[in-house]
């Protein structure tokens, strides 16, 4: 019987492999100077918490659909399948490993501690022994993955079954960042946009998140999956570790770039190219300028100040992997003389504040 | 600690409510005389075996697209999880069970019988415990499974890890046969179809299968499910094995059509309605009838035979949910007399042997 | 040289026929009690006036998307071809009747008199002689139009190159509206909704128009071509114009449905069909309705009031040919003697005011 | 009344502005070594013959979908709607000229000589006067055009109307290859492609043509529209001029490249980037490749003979704009000293004869 078990078990490895994804998707989000993109989801489930597939299910995913790094991120507190699965935490990110390496996919081990708020559910990640962080008290829990390394991050902070009315910060959270057991902030989780999440990140100096929080298969909606974009010295464990603890994130969910605008700048203008000869713009004249964007996020610009001699839309979309024409019509004299026209774009779908969002400066070369 | 657990176990109730699918695809496949047309899948992996998602996955599947029942049937022979999993070979079942209930799904319960050919792997359907399908012999399992009243199907017979060159019928196939122990064989199984499977279904009464043998979530390709229709007396589990003991199935995948022309001829017919005025045609004069299908299937349709006194064309699709123009001409005199038109159409896309395909007869009103 | 040119044209025919499309797609749009559920657009254009496209084209895009009729609306008083084409204004409507017959389209006659403001642009439906309509004084065209039988309809009325500041209701429309020579309005042109349009239509009794308004070739964003739907006793000319006479539209854009109550109710509900065996609620208990949406509208349901009892969903969206789940929790004990449980929700996407929505109510079997 | 129309006309040029389409698709083909890949069609109709659409739609809908360069050429010989439009067979040039310049699309002047086989229909482009073709001699009409300097095309060769039961080249057009006045011929027209002319193309040395010969509003079936491939020197019409009259040219249809190898293969190879570190393969080791597809084309591939020492997949898509493994598997002690590891495919949908694909070698870095 033994016998027979290992040549079907050879059989089989012949069928895991056919249930392989056959491609992968590549997610255009251009580099920005110094830094690689890295396109990741640090927060996620498996049977080995209430997830409900295996753990190489989400490296395949996570292949198939363009990311370079993920976490694992089962609850420490919560195991609902434990009647018919083994009880060891650190069993999703052991039977994921392997493949995440044929793959080239960076897996960092993580958790989630999952406690009643405050302080609520926060994600350990680079951490080395999950089953440690099984302790009873949730500052035990949490000194315990810091001690090995842990970067840690509040988790899904607005979620309302534990803040039904508001979203709070609580003292507890101003504890855990005095005593550096917090370092970062989920602004997005699974559909929810947390608004009050990125003012905080941006006055605590928190790293900001994009997490799926997936629990069963991946599902996307819309054009792409909700991801935290890395940008990192290098395509390692160790290249995402430093870009987190350095704060150098941007949240991308819904065609919505959420983050610092010395991030959110160089990326739109790295999106873009022209053609550009110069406008030669006189009064009563109408000259375009075509845009080319190479990402894909369709940006939305909405004009924040009239040009000076001259008119331009009040509102354009420079949709993805399209190019776009921008009218510029002159409507004085004086533009002839110009050297550069400067025109002001609001982005809506850039976001640096809840009630801000980044506002560009395209300067066209006119004679 | 206890309570605690308790409490948690309370919020994620309803974090898993809210993974649960939104909404319900709409097959669109007509009902035959006399029978409902249900949609089956009647074998499908979970973690309990060698497949990657939880059983509960299966059944969310199901109900998204649509379908009326599944069995899930785990290997007997084959669990490469066990060293993390329970290996009880009823708890994929148990674990479904109750959520098949609230969605309502009906949930056959099954195994897959996993042995070298011949003969191969049957999956047995409508069995009561699966753990004591664990049996040495392969006949002993197989019989065991029939005493516990199953219908037994010859899985993927063409499979290429077991049948490398041809397609074989074995020894061991006839002597099931001859003893009850197999009741059906899949012509398709995942993405490979069998035309051999469907050859020795016509000569030796075997029903008919489709089946996805899903190991992984669930990805559709193209516009539909593989699946097995049933033409049952009742939605209820009873129905469907009266059903399949009596052959009433056929099998459909990439927009195909697959089973006897006794359920495939009503199944066509009855997916289409037709704007047929009296069409009064005459010589050098052209008409048309407007054909509608308001089913989700196709119709390639292929002229077999020129109409007498008229012409129509060559080709013509069917387009699922589309009207199409059926442009008949006439070229004879006669045509003026004749009360009705009769024209033969072959339908590419509906098989009822390996080389054979369902011929159709339009007959529209004239005068 | 006349010889051979009969001979290509004879080639050309099938060339010509071949360019038709192939075929047509159905809207699922119910009917409601009385009346069948005309799919109209009474607003588009050709080369005879500022169009781009040949009006047979816009008769095959009417057919290939599932419509029942439309009108042909060249202006009277802009013909930029007119160095090319010859300016008569009926040839349009000649020149796309007979393909229409073919294809079982409607063809309203119709022309657009296009003024500034006031009054603005207005299309006349079901006139007999475009030509006459070119008089010097507008007042003088739409009377001709009027003696011809026209019913007419102010077009875009809140068009910001004529209303750039506010949409406002003219002295000259009051004065039209008295005379019987204004019937309806568009609350939706192209791209743009006029919510004083709906207003306006509810106080004066105007028939509600959703018109395309189409130059170029006819492009579709979204799931659906904006159209007018026309509550018709029969799919005729004289159907049509007395139901519009009469006043029984919806205007249907942008899977939002806008009209009076009368018809947007009976449209919605007959939309949808229920699995609801009775439900024998209790308290602590939940149970759950399927409800099977059949339309191609999506619709989108937000709680009016609590239920007395029991708890539904705060929002739940009914998806275009899905089914969804409407769980019901009981929450005292009473509700096990209810005998309907009375459930009132407001569809967000069916207007019936520029500032209400219509609310409906189910009432669900409980014993 | 006349200053009342100027006013109107300012009105409209809004209104035809807006339908202008807003943004350009990015055609993915890359450029080969010395030449820029420009994306054309040179074949499709307007009003001004048996089309459908005003001159101008033919250069928005080539800027929407991303061409470089279109001739519109309108029958010499078949006017049928010039009871209502103007016989001038320079007006559809000259009015689409100024808005393509605009759109920064090149307009290529041309004209279709329409006759009965044989010849058949010719295309002339590059003409400056397509009034002076209009000749009762078909040889005369060429010979016109010839003189004006015009390349000439051979259209839809096998067109079933004109060539009903084989593809034959007939006596008249060896003549006017002899005499210069025959230079391309299509291998691609509308839905239908002509093997023959394939070989044809390479036999007698004639440029190569995928034309759409629209005559309708442009549809586009599957991802992409029908295009000829022009590996030019510059971007300019001289640029297409001298590319054409040297032959290089490639016809891309239904995801299919057809042409010379000598461009085949090096847009093949322009098309992928590798991630190919040392593979340092050893026997029953396997390793991958990683290739990143950055074009539209997805390429099938198909083994033509095993590999020295390792065993490489039998079919492999490499999908467009996705990353595909390649897995690479040791077969025998050898192969650990290899330096490169050549592997053979066919490309199945990259055709240079009507029976023979282009095959590829691959050439990765073993140690």
């Amino acid at each position: 019987m033994r016998l027979k078990r290992l040549f079907l078990l050879f059989l089989f490895l012949f069928v895991l492999q056919l249930s392989y994804s056959q491609s992968r998707k590549v997610i255009n989000i251009p580099e920005i100077p110094g830094y690689q993109t890295l396109k990741c989801d640090f927060h996620m489930h498996t049977v080995f918490s209430d997830g409900t597939v295996w753990p190489t299910v989400r490296v395949q995913e996570a292949w198939e659909e363009g990311l370079d790094a993920i976490a694992i991120t089962d609850h420490i507190e919560y195991l609902p399948h434990s009647k018919d699965i083994v009880s060891d935490h650190n069993r999703s990110f052991d039977i994921a490993e392997p493949i995440s390496k044929n793959m080239d996919i960076i897996l960092v081990k993580g958790a989630e501690i999952t406690r009643s708020m405050p302080p609520g559910h926060l994600n350990a990640l680079f951490i080395t022994n999950a089953n440690l962080l099984d302790r009873e008290d949730v500052f035990d829990a949490i000194k315990e993955a810091r001690d090995q390394g842990a970067f840690l991050i509040w988790n899904h902070p607005g979620w309302k079954r534990q803040q039904p009315d508001t979203t709070l910060w609580w003292d507890e959270h101003t504890k855990l960042l005095k005593s550096d057991m917090l370092h970062g902030i989920e602004v997005f989780n699974s559909t929810s946009y947390y608004p009050e999440a990125l003012d905080w990140a941006n006055e605590k100096n928190l790293t900001m998140f994009c997490n799926t929080d997936v629990h069963g298969p991946m599902k996307i909606r819309g054009n792409h999956r909700p991801m935290t974009l890395v940008f990192a010295g290098s395509r390692t464990e160790g290249g995402i570790k430093e870009a987190l603890f350095n704060g150098r994130t941007v949240a991308y969910f819904d065609n919505t770039l959420i983050g610092k605008s010395i991030y959110l700048e160089p990326l739109f203008f790295a999106s873009l190219s022209y053609i550009n000869n110069p406008l030669e713009l006189d009064n009563k004249v109408s000259k375009t300028i075509q845009i080319k964007n190479n990402s894909d996020v369709s940006y939305e610009l909405e004009l924040v100040q009239p040009g000076v001699g001259f008119d331009v839309p009040e509102e354009i979309t420079l949709e993805a992997h399209h190019v776009t024409f921008l009218e510029i019509s002159g409507n004085s004299d004086e533009v002839k003389a110009m050297k550069k026209l400067n025109v002001y774009y609001e982005v809506k779908n850039l976001k640096i504040a809840s009630d801000k969002n980044l506002v560009v400066t395209f300067s066209f070369q006119n004679n």
